[in-house]
């Protein structure tokens, strides 16, 4: 997608063998980007969220592997580099499947044709993701033509969290169909929900909207609601981090309270996934795990002061506590379609196996 | 209610005739009172929000208006010291109803008896402030009471937003019944909101729970739906700014979407109110026009760095613009009951008439 007109992507490799990463750490407040030449570079970009969103650390990591074995691509430094990467961000189910996906092309290389075999590999990679982000951009984009056919202003499209592009190579996932929308001039506006505690829709989303030029306004995770009985949202489009094979959603928290919203209002909600979300061997959402993360994320927030300095305040009284579950899940009931690198399907079992047959002889 | 065991009031009067209110502008990161000798004075608290919550608001405009009296309490002097309080806070309903009520009292008095009868007056509209909410906290400790029985554990309750003794003189609307069952020794927990944009569940409703003894857990307002998908909440419990005949309850914005989801997982939702933001004249919630604040209040937070100073951070990008709706309507088939000063009622014109039959003949 472009920033200030130009497009990117959020890493791309250097002539040098270097990869440039844009860094995320800085966003929405300034845009840099940062060159890893080493292991030990990429390791640091992940751990410190220099670069995240699950294909994002994917993507980062195999480029790092690749990255160790420049001057020794021994079996042994294989396994070093990898344990070095999987242990930056353990639970990013992206991260060890890229591992392993790079690790099995090299394998039976010999040791002077791994290091370009990586890379290559990395670069593969990076160009699938952005093929699949972009086929959810093309089903997703016909839903958004339909609706603007239907009404007389522009679209209004709320979405929550971040499921764009920079989570991903390029495009994203609930943000392609949108970006595609957009390009093709379609009038279009979005309500990005900030998304606390993190305020990863108020901060990243807001931003990579706005460097593409995209009209949107963000709001508090609670006004979706009243939008949604005033009729100024015509459809809700969100990520996945884990759907299940009969297509409850696990998203970021919050989600399923603006699918209630959704439903109660007659609003369409869709859910945009590539494949690799797709738990097939999970029935119901409600036995997906709830990660909890640090009640710090709840107590205190990131932002820029008036000086400019990027700083953290404390919003609690010191002596309360904080609790911070970071997903909740969306039954498929309340979910009007799924949208996938495949098409768009209905949020059930036979919705799902109707894109991906193969898995029906599995079952 | 109590602040480190000392009973308090949000204001009292003092026997030099100055009248003591605390500080809440300063919360949760400090306590501390200031006292208002003066129509300048309470004037002042009042607009910057020293003292704030409509039933506060109203109370401390009739000690402005005695205060105004002392030296001149000429039909002129009172005159002009209304103006002046009702220009603080445009909106308050209770503003303009406490400063009515006081001017009709003190009106026929000579004016050498006025600065008494009026200070004697304001005093009365605290008592009956607290008494109205106290007799909330009996009707509604019962439904506390109640769900204790069912359940082993500690019940968890839920509220959104500050409708807690800060707002008002003493008890609170929606956090007196649960004062009064933790008084009671029911052993309960309750799920604090931050209600973004202005975070009053996590500054003022945790500094309130927290001052009193009450065990409490501030979260995201993303988080109770799931919570309540988990059975981690027994009731919720809310506080109104305006309620029609028929039962939509107008509240901070977000409300709506907690309201759903207790509907969607069978949990109770109550909301707690005094008949005076019952408005016999409206039908339908979908007609009240909803209050639009600044934008800010979504782009900036407030809070305390780690040097102990309060600041304000922006969260948004520069360029990405917010839109900031302060309140959302309930529909009545959503509320499980009205919690007012006589009881509890079905949300709906039959079970409000049925605790205000006055209101009946009037229709």
């Amino acid at each position: 997608m472009r920033i200030a007109g130009k497009p990117y992507r959020t890493l791309w490799p250097l002539e040098s063998g270097a990869v440039r990463v844009i860094d995320q750490s800085r966003l929405p407040f300034e845009f840099s980007t940062l060159d890893l030449t080493t292991l030990e570079d990429a390791a640091h970009a992940i751990k410190t969220m220099v670069v995240r969103g699950a294909p994002l650390i994917g993507a980062t990591a195999a480029y790092g592997l690749a990255l160790a074995l420049r001057t020794d691509a021994s079996d042994r430094r294989i396994e070093e580099a990898a344990g070095i990467l999987r242990a930056t961000r353990p639970t990013a189910v992206n991260l060890a499947w890229a591992l392993a996906r790079v690790r099995s092309v090299i394998a039976p290389l010999p040791p002077a044709q791994r290091f370009a075999a990586a890379f290559r590999e990395a670069g593969e990679i990076c160009d699938a993701d952005v093929e699949q982000c972009r086929s959810i951009g093309v089903h997703g984009l016909e839903i958004i033509r339909q609706l603007a056919k239907s009404t007389a202003r522009r679209v209004n499209i709320l979405t929550h969290c971040n499921a764009g592009w920079l989570a991903c190579v390029d495009w994203g996932t609930a943000l392609a169909p949108i970006y595609m929308a957009h390009d093709a001039g379609i009038p279009l506006h979005v309500w990005v929900d900030e998304t606390r505690p993190r305020n990863q829709g108020a901060s990243l989303t807001a931003y990579e909207l706005g460097a593409h030029g995209v009209p949107h306004t963000v709001i508090v995770d609670n006004l979706g609601g009243l939008l949604m009985q005033r009729g100024e949202v015509d459809c809700a489009i969100v990520g996945s981090d884990r759907t299940t094979a009969c297509g409850d959603v696990c998203n970021k928290v919050g989600t399923y309270l603006k699918a209630l919203a959704a439903n109660d209002n007659g609003v369409p909600f869709y859910v945009a996934l590539p494949v690799s979300t797709i738990d097939w061997s999970l029935e119901r959402g409600s036995d997906i795990e709830i990660e909890e993360r640090s009640a710090k994320e709840v107590t205190d927030v990131v932002g820029r002061t008036t000086e400019g300095k990027v700083a953290s305040v404390r919003v609690l009284p010191e002596d309360s506590a904080a609790l911070n579950l970071a997903f909740d899940v969306t039954p498929a009931r309340l979910v009007t379609g799924i949208i996938t690198e495949r098409g768009v399907c209905p949020a059930s079992r036979e919705g799902l196996l109707g894109l991906y047959p193969e898995r029906r002889e599995r079952a």
